[in-house]
């Protein structure tokens, strides 16, 4: 019959009259005897053809024995549709296709499961059936979308002298960090290539190559328990420069973002984005992501309950930490009694032992603790910005519980009360971050980012005193409560690096043993050097606007690791882990 | 100081008088006292800087205790050279810039050696410092030029309704094919996942899933004993369409390398490339990726010879064999008889058990074998269309063995003559390829390309009853003597891909255990389609010029499969193993 001259999807005015092939999947039919209406679909969008005994006899024969999912070739032209029969829902509803030839390219059984979008079907069903989910409009238009952005970020990075250079995917395992996956070695009996959880320190030697600017769209690896935005692989987008500032760094990523929402959603956002410090975005929204579209702003009333004769909270402030509180403005009426305790639940998950609430009412604050609040109230109401209607949340704990509590809560009150305008995209840097978190269960200190990352010029002194104040020349940049990704200034010296791995408990020999070849090559004249790494999945998911990365990656794995459609992980035969020099200790079912 | 202004070799005459900051590496230093000259380096090239005391004592300080690969930041002015210290040898080479300011961002330790091209380093060496060795420009260009590649690549696709889509890393192991990576399964003890060892299963489900056309730039991964050109892991670009016949496939595929050739080389390929069949490209090549740059044709002389008195020739066409030669013209001169004797070494290599020769000389043929050679001179000269001063080179065997034998010879021949116009890109599709090859150890069928490539529609009756003879739908892209890559139209039926496999002496279990998924899938309204995957570091390979891929990837590992950088593959902890549910056999000092 010939190529296709024009998608399905891109029918228009411009060929009324003209003959067209298409080649696509039947979505509907509908039989009316002599004529038979039938809904074309490719991945551009659907059209509507037409078959009758006027236009020709076989192929209305043809189509006769046609069902959903058949695969068609047909000729036709385009011609006006009735007006009476305009379908205004998809593009190309005005117009319809005379056919006069007709080819069955292939058959089809009944699908599982219907093609279309919103279909009711379980997750695993979806993955099983893969290839059929992605025909859904919605899913092949989630994997455009990711094909313009990373399209628009490479556009933009070429554009800007950067080097896109690939890294091994067959690497060293590093016991630092998240857990690796492994791939035994036949050569090397015992031995085991680890797959990147990042390319790391690969764009940092590529740095002392005198890269200069590197990127590269690349994945990353973490056999880690999985959840609803995590993959074991998933993708990056990942940059590293040298002889920049920080400042300059999150400049030039500022430009890239504001491409990407302008070419793939037309969105202009206004630059530069703004910086918050780590401890104002803690103290504020409890949150080192904070979701800036809404409100709902933690208030620390320490201060003002420390001498409270409610001994929660004045026994937290006595323990060193502190009471911080939530205005849900207009709030009050929303929340039974009964529905507060569930708030108290949802909080409890974050470590909270309860949550303390007032109600604001014409005649002043009500609800189980308003007897303790008799004097304080007019200055608790002022400190609270309060109105009759709002009511008040309070979690009194050590601070790193009020945070992450009260900063969950947030969370969940912005969307109860439909406080997000889902329009906005919210970005924003967060700088000034601590460079060492202590971790209480192994005793000692573990890298906020990576071992590797340069400490605030003016703290390099506390390292060996008092690392936990040493704070980071790293940055994080949010967008609306998620981390799209982090980066930060790397260390460049040899003394430097090796103090780091010092202050993260490191022996010199495990120093040397796990990263001697950094070490050595940072005394071969390595340029000051930065970078960040973007997570692709995640800014797919946002700017598609769903919740769960699973919609913008093609064949992603479920919550157990697995794949349902091809069933990975298997098992394997004796012979290939023999030739391995490996065996198995326990076998799953 | 600032920001950089220039990269080093990009300083022109455009920014004469101009102040300039810059960044970068010493590659030399002179010091003649009171004037000391600086060769700095940066990725794009090399400018000279000069200090005195005119320009800034201070300057002039720092720079005398400045060595070899220092990372310098300085501030001067753009001024010509005087004319006879111009150095042609680089683009810069008519300018100098006086420094006024200097800072040594980073020292250096000497380097293990000397960052310049053309350094006698071992290979393991160069790999162990990659980073020094990238910092040659001929390794920084070369990484360059396969960003290029892709860049261009990219565009071409992108601007052809291509959408890049990703596919796993983590898939499940087919015994099919080579050797698969495996990896453990933490959450599933005893099950593995396998590195892919290319993407075709996944294209073809995404055709399934009415994407049309796609593409990707991938790494695969084949644990197979490693040669010249060969790396554990490599990437490919991966393409795949619906609904086109092969010459549409290889149509946009020419117009994608040559798009490749002249943004990156400007060189002007004439399109379409030539076509040959797979059976004449072994009669004529003894080859299914010939070298078409040169002559030295394989001739067959079986007729003439069949009933020869000389019985190692007349003897191998008894056994089916065949008796063919190559006029390596006018060069009888350069081949003694003990030379003669080393080229019948060299194709015993292939399995020829001899090289049978004759010069051409003003008085006929002349060598071991003239003498059966009597009454049929005449016509052997004319077959070979040999004159005096030729040398012919024959094989008498079984025609595998004398197509392996010659067409290595050929190759051999056309490098010491010195044949090949370096200069030329000569592609070629080889087509109508075997559909399946015979192995004769496991006593079966094996898929000469995959088990998914569609037969020829007139060989597909002769699949259930004598399957050597069925040609296939695939081709391959060859480049100067490399196969460059290779497709086909896949199979989009059960019934057919059913055949395929008991072909392949698959049970249906087995088939079933293996590919289900992909049987099942093709029930729902598979497309036609087909595609074709480029190796891209043998195409980036020969547009740099070089001889080993190992020259075009950033951090490639050595030929016992190990980074002489980072020392992947190590050993790893018990603890890892455990958790893995596998413990090792055997380890490897």
């Amino acid at each position: 019959m010939g190529k296709r001259t024009e998608y399905c999807g891109k029918i228009s005015r411009d060929l009324l009259g003209q003959e067209v092939i298409l080649k696509g999947w039947v979505q509907k039919r509908r039989d009316l005897g002599d004529l038979i209406f039938i809904d074309l679909r490719d991945r551009e969008g659907i059209v509507q053809i037409v078959f009758n005994p006027t236009f020709s006899k076989e192929a209305l024969a043809i189509a006769e024995d046609v069902r959903s999912e058949y695969v068609l070739e047909v000729k036709g032209k385009v011609v006006e549709r009735k007006e009476a029969v305009v379908n205004k829902k998809i593009s190309t509803g005005e117009l319809e296709v005379e056919v006069y030839d007709v080819k069955v390219l292939n058959a089809s059984k009944t699908t599982p499961f219907y093609i279309e979008d919103g279909v009711a079907v379980s997750d695993d069903k979806r993955m099983q059936y893969r290839y059929l989910d992605l025909r859904r409009p919605e899913m092949t238009q989630n994997m455009i979308l990711r094909h313009q952005m990373t399209k628009s970020i490479r556009h933009y990075l070429d554009d800007h002298n950067f080097i896109d250079t690939e890294t091994p995917y067959l690497t060293k395992s590093t016991p630092e960090g998240a857990r690796d996956y492994l791939v035994p070695s036949r050569v090397h009996p015992g031995h085991f290539y680890a797959l990147p959880q990042s390319p790391q320190l690969f764009k940092q030697l590529l740095m002392g190559a005198g890269f200069d600017r590197y990127y590269q769209i690349v994945r990353c690896f973490r056999d880690e328990d999985l959840r609803g935005d995590r993959q074991p692989e998933f993708t990056q987008v990942d940059i590293e420069t040298s002889f920049l500032e920080p400042e300059e760094i999150q400049s030039f990523t500022e430009e890239l973002l504001a491409k990407v929402l302008k070419d793939t959603k037309d969105v202009e956002l206004t630059l530069p984005f703004p910086r918050m410090g780590y401890d104002e975005a803690i103290s504020r929204y409890g949150s080192d992501k904070p979701d800036v579209r809404f409100g709902l702003e933690l208030v620390d009333v320490s201060d003002l309950v420390k001498d409270s004769s409610f001994k929660v909270f004045s026994g937290a402030i006595e323990n060193g930490g502190a009471v911080k509180a939530i205005n849900a403005k207009g709030a009050a009426g929303n929340y039974s009694r009964k529905e507060i305790d569930a708030l108290g639940e949802f909080v409890s998950v974050y470590g909270a032992k309860g949550l303390a609430w007032l109600k604001v009412e014409d005649d002043g604050l009500k609800g189980p603790i308003a007897k303790f609040f008799k004097e304080d109230a007019e200055a608790l109401i002022e400190k609270m910005d309060a109105k009759t209607g709002d009511l008040l949340l309070f979690v009194a704990d050590k601070k790193s519980v009020v945070h992450d509590s009260l900063g969950a809560l947030r969370s969940k009150l912005g969307k109860e009360l439909e406080l997000i305008d889902e329009s906005i995209y919210a970005f924003m840097w967060i700088v000034d971050w601590p460079l060492l978190e202590y971790d209480e269960e192994a005793g000692r200190y573990s890298a906020a980012h990576h071992p590797f990352t340069m400490p605030k010029e003016s703290d390099i002194g506390l390292l060996e005193t008092d690392p936990g104040k040493v704070y980071a020349q790293a940055y994080d940049i949010v967008l609306n409560g998620y981390e799209l990704g982090g980066g930060s200034i790397r260390i460049h010296t040899r003394d430097l690096q090796e103090k780091m791995f010092a202050a993260l408990g490191f022996s010199k020999e495990e120093a040397e043993e796990q990263f001697g070849f950094l070490l050595e090559a940072l005394d071969y004249g390595f340029p000051p050097h930065g970078g960040i790494a973007l997570g692709l999945d995640r800014f797919a998911m946002l700017l598609a606007g769903k919740e769960n990365i699973r919609e913008v990656i093609a064949f992603p794995k479920n919550g157990k690791a697995t794949d349902p459609l091809t069933s990975a992980p298997s098992l394997v035969s004796e012979a290939q882990l023999d030739e391995l020099s490996i065996h198995t200790t326990k076998i799953e079912d």
